[in-house]
């Protein structure tokens, strides 16, 4: 993981626009958004995912670096004072508090506008059938019926709180799963595999990402600033049900393990090749951070 | 042009979310900024630019829908507190008054994601190769190196205002020209014609562009609120140089005239067949909104 983040890094500088050439201060910005950070976990998704394909490693990785500026605009407009207010992320202050609000704005708008450029770009792939399918999969699961919907509802349920599993398990599911069920897919679509095979990994990236959720529940709980990266306690404070608030915390961290097994068995069509993937959803249920 | 309003409206009202289905208020609120109102003059466009080149109602229905789109989200984010702050837009309450600020940065979002499907749908055209050549020139267009940077430049001259026409014409061409030349291309592109009449069209699209950004200014300065139906005299408040802060009222209404005129010659190509084009480059800097 540490490697895919090393090389998805190298590939968004490369992409990213350059200060010395146009707004400087939007150059600057866009690079502090999405350059030196995060896990990485999403490309690591879509390399992992097309190394079961046997897709080329330059195409994966072009897809990993629009996949993460999606993931990086959405958290730089979710942590604006309007939305969730944050002043950290991933360690540093956030991208409206280092820049200003309006930047920040900006800096998302671009983000997110450039990932379809470089999903459409010619060495993406060169079968433009293959460009459509990405820029597709990846609208879909970002906006208004994905990611962009998931956020709207989370920002409903600070209003009327959400009372059963179902509908935080929903909202999940559009909020952070639909971008992780992108990621995994990616591959498939870069290897122009059968529907099964891509049904396998649509089914490990859902309990995957439940897992990684509710994993994400409980640091929010027990994490320290320091070690999370971002601030902790946050939905506690803003009185938003969550898989801990609802399940407590002995029974959550007992789902998303059992989630995180579901996951792997999916995986059974693969073989050892899809280790990497194993390793994925483990990793989401023990990290710190 | 008032034709082509009801038909673009008709198709953004089809491909927008519904209230019923998926997060209500963001697809509500989705619609209060891309429907019923605006003059839709960047889908004119398109629709004029296909006619030229005899392309499908529907197709380029489409592209036009998905300009406006992109049209729409820039005024909800410009229009936010951070950015140009205003209430009104399009004689109706801004996004974030009549919803608020977090459900006016996901309707952007949304709008902005949703245009890139719409392009890549098949329904937009059969061929792949078009589809994918629409959603990068219109990513090109919209993002860091051209609508968004324009208007990172623009809140940058708030700071260090611009002193000289050269500076301000880069900024429009960027901020509104972009996207209109995207506009004026894309019948080209739909029709697959060769880059002289490509050009032809985006040397009409760059003067007309420009016309257009001048009229504004004086409208800016002479307007009324209820007939423009935003906030006359924000420039001048915002202390910004424009066409008509260095050029003086009529020197910039003669320079939007002979640009009108010179966007026109770019058209003879065509004959008579852009007379609808020709006609836009008059109306542009003859309205009073």
């Amino acid at each position: 993981m540490a490697e895919t983040g090393t090389q998805v890094e190298r590939v968004l500088d490369r992409l990213l626009p350059k200060p010395e050439r146009g707004e400087p201060a939007l150059a600057e910005a866009m690079r502090y958004a999405a350059l030196g950070g995060g896990k990485r976990l999403r490309p690591f998704l879509v390399v992992s995912s097309s190394r079961l394909f046997s897709v080329g490693e330059s195409c994966a990785l072009r897809v990993a670096a629009a996949v993460e500026m999606i993931h990086c605009y959405s958290l730089v407009h979710d942590d604006l004072p309007a939305m969730d207010n944050d002043d950290l992320r991933r360690g540093k202050p956030t991208t409206h508090k280092a820049y200003d609000e309006a930047t920040a704005i900006l800096v998302g708008d671009a983000l997110l506008t450039q990932a379809f450029e470089v999903l459409a770009d010619v060495e993406t792939h060169a079968d433009p059938k293959v460009r459509i399918a990405l820029v597709t999969a990846l609208a879909r699961a970002s906006g208004a019926a994905g990611m962009v919907g998931g956020q709207a509802l989370d920002m409903a349920a600070e209003v009327t709180p959400l009372t059963d599993i179902g509908s935080i398990t929903r909202l999940q599911r559009l909020k952070t799963g639909a971008l992780f069920e992108f990621s995994c897919e990616a591959g498939a679509i870069l290897g122009k595999v059968e529907d099964s095979r891509r049904g396998a990994l649509q089914a490990y990236a859902h309990d995957m990402g439940l897992a990684f959720q509710i994993a994400d529940d409980l640091l929010d709980v027990r994490g320290r600033a320091e070690e999370i990266g971002k601030t902790p306690g946050k939905d506690q404070a803003a009185g938003k049900a969550t898989f801990v608030s609802i399940l407590g915390l002995d029974r959550a961290e007992a789902q998303a393990r059992l989630l995180a097994e579901q996951a792997c068995r999916h995986l059974d069509v693969f073989g050892g090749r899809a280790d990497d993937l194993r390793a994925v959803a483990h990793f989401v249920v023990d990290r710190r951070a």
